[in-house]
């Protein structure tokens, strides 16, 4: 459903310029979201190493939309000629894109078709709702999701934005890493000497590699062990197209994309997985430290952060720590905090 | 226990002056914590009135210590003279006056003994323990803890800093209004017309009464229902010593003091009262719409700007909401959120 010449006309464009002209061009459709840090938390990375790590929080479920996905969305809109948006975008997503589009499609004055799996969180389906999203939902696996996407795309002849494979999107949301460099370096003087970054499609994740490349700044995937496909493509060399759904992490639950997965491959030095568990304890730290709502999905880099396995790799000084979103369902969660 | 001596001398200090001055001496102390708004929830509160209602939001929910307290702590201990301090410093309270008397006396260099209710939130007690202090519990009621920290400071001769009945610390607290109505000023451009602040023991609202004196800010009260002394005393003109210890905003299960009950008289218009149910609806909202983390205590002052007996008050333009802590018990607040 990717429209080929496009991406193949703009595939030369995923480099730290790209990322930077797509900054350019959605600077003023989003929001600067804050950089925060946390003495307790880093107090936790740190142990007893020397000397201590140093977390910044790149605090994304501030964005509109409640997450980094409004970044891409926006971005993918913005190149698109009139002629392409007459008749409304359409898209796939388990909550946080469709969000995304839903708003980024209401500030074009165009219509936004959504396809969300039946296991969505209700807050999220509620929002795509309230942004004006027009919903049809879907099994939960991908291919159902696609599925019925096409089959809306083809009636309806909208133009189909993914969620996460296509050098648009992948394009804007590198714009994350790009603002945090430049936050960290201004509001505190610091030069970011690693990111950790959630995987899921790997839009986030390949975006920030390349806003990353040149910079000296490291970058590591944090992915959920539960969907853990970008960990075992890399393992072996070759992009996993098959992920489970069942982890906590609801925005993960998706294989990286194919244009995605070479970019990861080149620029990734590292994935790390956790477990649910992980997950849900350090998205409870941040709420009761920092005061801030994060969603699991949100919470996965952080997690790594947290881990044995991280403090062994030995990667110390200032490390940014993308919190990807804020949209969580309460009365779900209220279960999972008392588990964590 | 509250010194006589130092509270007659200081009480002519009552004053926005005294506010501006003890600002002076806080400030590099406590943080500066941010003012957000948020496009959703004015427009909530705004309904069909016209000019719409915009609410600013003073989050001391990321105040050191996760509350306000610390600014009233801060400044009476830095009126202490050093023979006043060399025996510790001794508290009474439910939790967030407590971490910030343990924060403020750690910075000090001295003890803190706090006296604790035993149904306090499982993490401010933790917290306080985590900050140095020495905490002993109590019964819950203000009789059984002034008794037990009566018994304490006997035998330890350590210094009584009272939650919020002392000329001090409701100077410290009334800091919160004065540099809400400066960032309103220079970060939004904004006057503001009104404030809501929430009323338990009345150390934040005299303060922040006091602040507001002969700036045109018009100053009201948010209390929870069952505990609503401080609206029972203004509609019969006295102070009323007892009240309920029921409420889900356990920060305010304590009656308004001797000295802040004639200043609240004075210079607060009104007292509102909110049920438990709008408490946690206010609450949730917070954390779905604006991503953070605020306490029951904390969302009472948006309880009621939502409500309808405020829209019939008539209180239009900018409105100041104070959100004065953000230390929940998440195992606990679980079951209140699905109640919501």
């Amino acid at each position: 459903m990717i429209q080929s010449r496009d991406t193949e006309s703009i595939a030369a464009e995923l480099t730290r310029q790209g990322v930077e002209s797509a900054y350019a061009l959605i600077k003023s459709k989003i929001k600067k979201t804050p950089v925060l840090t946390s003495e307790s938390i880093s107090a936790i990375a740190t142990g007893n190493d020397n000397p201590p790590t140093r977390l910044f929080f790149k605090c994304e479920n501030f964005q509109k939309g409640g997450s980094f996905k409004i970044r891409g969305a926006t971005h993918a809109l913005e190149n698109l000629r009139p002629e392409e948006l007459e008749n409304g975008v359409i898209t796939h997503s388990s909550g946080n894109h469709a969000q995304a589009l839903a708003i980024a499609a209401r500030a074009k004055g165009v219509k936004a078709y959504i396809v969300m799996p039946s296991n969505s969180a209700r807050p999220k389906v509620e929002a795509t709702r309230s942004y004006g999203g027009n919903v049809t939902f879907s099994g939960p696996t991908a291919p159902e999701r696609e599925y019925v996407a096409e089959t809306i795309r083809t009636k309806t002849n909208a133009h189909f934005i993914p969620p996460y494979d296509h050098p648009h999107i992948i394009l804007g949301q590198g714009t994350v890493l790009r603002e945090l460099i430049s936050q960290a370096d201004v509001e505190y003087g610091c030069k970011l000497d690693a990111v950790i970054v959630p995987v899921g499609g790997g839009g986030l994740l390949a975006g920030c590699a390349l806003a990353a490349h040149g910079t000296g700044v490291r970058v590591f995937a944090a992915e959920p062990a539960l969907a853990d496909d970008c960990f075992r493509g890399i393992e072996i060399g070759i992009r996993e197209p098959n992920v489970t759904s069942s982890t906590v992490a609801d925005g993960l639950r998706t294989p990286v994309g194919v244009i995605n997965f070479p970019i990861i491959q080149k620029y990734v030095e590292k994935v790390f997985t956790v477990s649910d568990e992980e997950i849900l304890a350090a998205m409870r730290l941040v709420w009761e430290r920092i005061k801030i709502v994060i969603e699991p999905s949100g919470a996965v880099a952080l997690a790594v952060a947290l881990s044995e396995r991280w403090k062994i790799e030995g990667v110390k000084g200032n490390i940014g720590i993308i919190f990807s979103g804020g949209n969580v369902d309460l009365d779900k969660i209220s279960d999972l905090i008392k588990m964590s």
